[in-house]
């Protein structure tokens, strides 16, 4: 028995789970195993050179024959890329964080059948991925790890359902196994978009110290800031903050960002910190759900158990 | 059909729901009539002198024979007045917010059948509430109104339910319909307990316009601080920020707390406006939710339509 959903159908998945694409972290190798297990796997574009794209690009085509995806970030994407994406025959394509208009247009023209996915982080975003015509909408809850808005995931997602419909959605932040994914279906979803989990497996692009960090952390030690895309110099828009796990850097300059801003030579240690992989440093992107997650596993795998122990979890309630 | 919990067992209730113990305004009317809509009804002790809750708990006894219980401050509480509350023969009584232990010790030692229910914000929170022998935890997330902590409910809600294991967990927080409890049951939960959507019952003790402000409010409007606190003068511990409808005060001193509470004229223009009922000061405790809550409702009929709606969300997912 498999759990069947709109999102199942529309996309052609056997399980309801799909891929964060997590940038520079969800690459082909991490793409293809979820969708070799059954799930949507979608490559991270993110802030990545169209080089690194194209590569993992052709790792993804080269490793699955099943549906796969990409996607991209709306205030950083070059249609142009976008275009070049569409000729690999994603599945699925992914707009989050800012305006998907323009590139809403640039897949209708491109490809007469990848569905447009648009994650969307408040009510306003959900009602312009109405407006752009999106086949799939993402509810992403602020204990996503990574970027993200203000909205819990589990009062958040049924108010999208609600607005949406009869647009299929996808609840994102805060789902690590399969009670995560029940509840995403219970609250009306047809789905969820996972990413810390999968960051936590052997195909993803991560050092081993970042997924050490996952296993050992706990949600609490996760939150939510600034301050190190304002470290990284990246160009973020403010809205959406970035939920990591929480280190020294962190602690020192979480009250103080403009000053951080201005402060060159802290900026410029930073980034020899970070690129010798300074764990006092770098961002973990992580959501509150790592209490969870407490081994690597292959991808594959994951998608399988998950999908499994979701549908465990609703027979359950039914028969106790 | 009902969905049987080891929370239901337990205490005797027909559904797995709860009405939180919301200081002032879950009195014996509210409390009565969730625990005879089939929930376990709780009476807010809150931070009310003791005569108003003994007149609350003289109404909760004699408008019902089901059982029923009353919810206390940990911080704030008086073993003398637990003790008294006692007399009256709750079937549950529950500590949130601070060190549950001596409270603990009182019931246990005033009565034979109560059964501790001892609410939570974080891991920590969690561990202690199973050293206490708490035969109930509610794990509460951030979403909810009021006074809580910072974790969200979806995540936090099965890190609580394999912390505490065997004991029942309840979720809180960001449940306001059959979909919110439906998932609380697939997160582990063994029911859910719900504030805001009782706010808006006939049987609550608010004001006509508190109850507007919900029906028209959307999760967006709410914020957690510490502001309105300090504006009551209420001593609430610092880590426990309540979530309200953002209105003008908030807005006008969100950045300031340290310099509001030393400004005595504005905390007395703050207590006049808000005695006589100024919206744009008064505390209007509201969760992230309210999306879902449209009308106002007899508290007893929101329970069986919760539980039923609940059902169909989760048969819904098997047979879709």
């Amino acid at each position: 028995v498999t759990l069947r959903t709109a999102f199942t159908e529309l996309v052609g998945v056997r399980h309801p789970i799909a891929l964060a694409p997590m940038g520079g972290t969800a690459g082909g190798a991490l793409a293809a195993a979820v969708s070799n297990g059954g799930g949507l796997g979608l490559v991270g574009g993110g802030r990545e050179e169209v080089d690194w794209l194209e590569r993992e690009l052709r790792i993804v085509t080269e490793n699955t024959s099943k549906p796969w995806g990409i996607g991209f970030l709306s205030w950083g994407a070059d249609g142009h890329v976008v275009e070049r994406a569409l000729e690999y025959g994603p599945a699925a394509v992914m707009f989050s964080f800012g305006d998907p208009e323009p590139f809403a247009r640039v897949v209708r023209a491109s490809s007469p059948t990848a569905k447009l996915i648009v994650q969307v982080t408040d009510l306003e975003e959900a009602r312009r991925a109405v407006d752009v015509g999106a086949d799939i909408v993402v509810a992403q809850g602020s204990e996503a790890g990574g970027h993200g808005g203000s909205r819990a995931t589990l009062p958040f997602v049924p108010a999208v359902v609600d607005l949406v419909a009869p647009i299929p959605v996808l609840a994102a932040g805060g789902v690590a196994d399969g009670r995560g994914l029940a509840a995403a279906l219970a609250l009306g979803a047809s789905g969820a978009l996972v990413g810390t989990r999968f960051q936590a497996s052997h195909e993803a692009l991560v050092d081993a110290e970042v997924v050490k960090a996952i296993l050992n952390g706990h949600g609490e030690d996760t939150e939510r800031g600034r301050v190190l895309d304002i470290a990284r110099r990246s160009p973020w828009p403010e809205r959406y903050t970035a939920r990591t796990l929480r280190n020294a850097f962190v602690e020192r300059w979480r009250d103080r960002p403009d000053e951080l801003a201005a402060d060159t030579a802290t900026l410029d240690d930073y980034q020899r910190a970070a690129s010798r992989g300074d764990m006092d440093v770098v961002a973990v992107w992580a959501g509150e759900a790592i209490d969870l997650i407490t081994e690597a596993q292959s991808a594959s795998d994951m998608v399988g158990t998950m999908a499994a122990l979701a549908e465990e979890s609703i027979r359950h309630i039914l028969e106790p």
